[in-house]
């Protein structure tokens, strides 16, 4: 793999910035005219098409040796993971929202960045430095300072009145999250199967996990509207499959990060795009400008610049060419030496 | 001098908290019932005899080879620049709240900051490496943050939209107040004078300034309530005195600060005295505690962190005794050939 990782993650950063742009505008009157269910399922699909036929054309050019396949159910069944936790996740979301309102629960969501940090350490044991630490830590209180609710909004006392389950399980939608991003990054990078077959079985659980859910939402509304196959693209416009595309899109480039980079590559980019969807928003849906934005994008630079660079390029003072500064004494004193 | 620097760092936080909170506490009805130009006259004045009487002291007990004076007028004039800067940060303070609000006027002042950090580069000619500048950078970010208009609070709108003039005066305002801090510390450092005698320079311009600006409100207001000595004391009560004592002691711990250590470490110590100021203030006048303060604080001590920590510490990747982290795939290589 030649392309850089910055590259993808600058890439990730505009896509999954016109994500939530692209969402917005394929809603009409505020709601949506389609199933939004139905949206990652096509993705899911999308992705598995995709790395389908990425996977045949390297199988046909490359010989039979270097295909690197796994193909033991041992290891097809740790692919099911990531599904299942983000299952689980999906319902701590909904029982923390019966606890918190949206504006706390989108808060607490930048704990993701923290929780991944703890469990990149913990469970792929890899080491950072106190300096990228802090940096994980800025970029939390970053996303967080730009979402602080502005002068004139409504009254925030809700963030620090709800009941103690919501944070406890705010906390733990968090780690979930988290988990489902390092548990990938662990099944990416723990052989040398080829990127193409490791999507292939990622994707196929997670479609199936989707199209259990189009079939459970079903059941919980009795078939009122017909069976979910039926009415797969009711309501579909251009823009709504653009939605569709890009939500694959940016599911096959995070996959490209756990292998080739990692998850907290991942979480710089998407909290980079939080940042520009809402600097987009204010040219594009009249947004009012923020101090707390314009804040939360200088901590977030700065927090970029301190985990990325290289050490030394921090710490190490400028050496400048200039002779050393002369105190006002030194220079009388030069000048009655020199007369 | 063997007070180590962070001892009179921490003094002079505690101290300057207490100074808001002691100003807040001498109001009555929202008003002050004293005449408020009198405060900094006096503590002038405190300031000139303590500095006096400890002067006094080292040149009884110290032989007058080790007692260092400088009683050249060419040194002495010198002293008079801090409070001619002063005066003009004054009328310029003054210029800037005819474009600008209060509030306004406050975010903007955490600018000074900034300033300090380049005056302190350009003038004291002094090296910081790009994680202090950073450090700095996030310093004025984060009390910027902590002063954030919560949700519920009037409308901010103003930030965006005073005139340009504004914002330059603002932004001079800064510059000069960081260089009379600049100066004064170029001033205690250019010679082994003994930091006493210089205080009784500085102070002695200090409260002939102070004294003029008495005669000019008198002036001003047509002495219609009489000269200023007639009413210096009028309306004071034990809150009033313990204003001018805590910021005559404030002056004396920045001295120090001065010439023992540094203005970058003065700007940290009244940063974080405005943090706990906040802090004090939800508990003593039942302030809100605002998601803005909390992340404001952490910044700061982020901040603090960065710049004050040994570099190494904060780059050096953790060494630790554990075995290199296994991956599954080692661990089922292992297995295997164990039996």
């Amino acid at each position: 793999m030649t392309t850089p990782w910055y590259f993808v993650a600058v890439l990730l950063t505009i896509l999954t910035s016109s994500q939530g742009i692209l969402t917005t505008l394929s809603q009409s009157n505020g709601g949506y005219k389609y199933d939004y269910a139905t949206v990652p399922f096509l993705a899911e699909v999308f992705k598995l098409i995709v790395s389908g036929l990425f996977l045949w054309r390297e199988m046909r050019t490359s010989s039979s040796t270097t295909a690197r396949i796994t193909t033991d159910w041992k290891s097809i069944r740790l692919f099911v993971i990531p599904s299942l936790i983000y299952l689980i996740h999906n319902n701590v979301q909904f029982a923390t929202l019966t606890y918190v309102d949206t504006s706390t629960y989108q808060i607490m969501g930048n704990l993701k960045i923290v929780t991944t940090g703890i469990l990149f350490r913990l469970f792929l044991k890899r080491k950072l430095s106190k300096l990228q630490w802090m940096a994980i830590g800025l970029l939390a209180v970053g996303t967080t300072t730009s979402q602080v609710k502005g002068c004139g909004e409504a009254s925030c006392d809700s963030l620090f009145t709800a009941p103690i389950q919501g944070y406890l399980l705010g906390i733990l939608s968090a780690a979930l999250s988290a988990l489902a991003g390092i548990y990938t990054e662990f099944l990416m990078k723990r052989n040398n199967d080829t990127l193409y077959w490791q999507n292939l079985q990622l994707y196929t659980f997670g479609s199936l996990f989707n199209v259990a859910r189009l079939i459970a939402d079903d059941f919980r509304h009795g078939f009122e509207k017909g069976p979910w196959w039926q009415r797969i693209f009711d309501g579909y416009s251009i823009t709504t499959w653009m939605v569709v595309l890009n939500l694959g899109s940016t599911g096959l480039l995070v996959s490209w990060l756990m292998k080739y980079a990692d998850n907290i590559v991942k979480v710089y980019s998407t909290s980079m795009a939080m940042l520009l969807t809402m600097v987009a928003s204010i040219y594009l849906f009249s947004f009012k400008p923020t101090l707390q934005l314009f804040l939360g994008i200088i901590i977030c630079i700065m927090s970029l610049h301190m985990y990325f660079s290289p050490p030394h390029t921090l710490v190490d003072l400028p050496v400048t060419n200039e002779a050393h500064p002369k105190t006002l004494k030194q220079v009388v004193v030069e000048e009655k030496t020199d007369s």
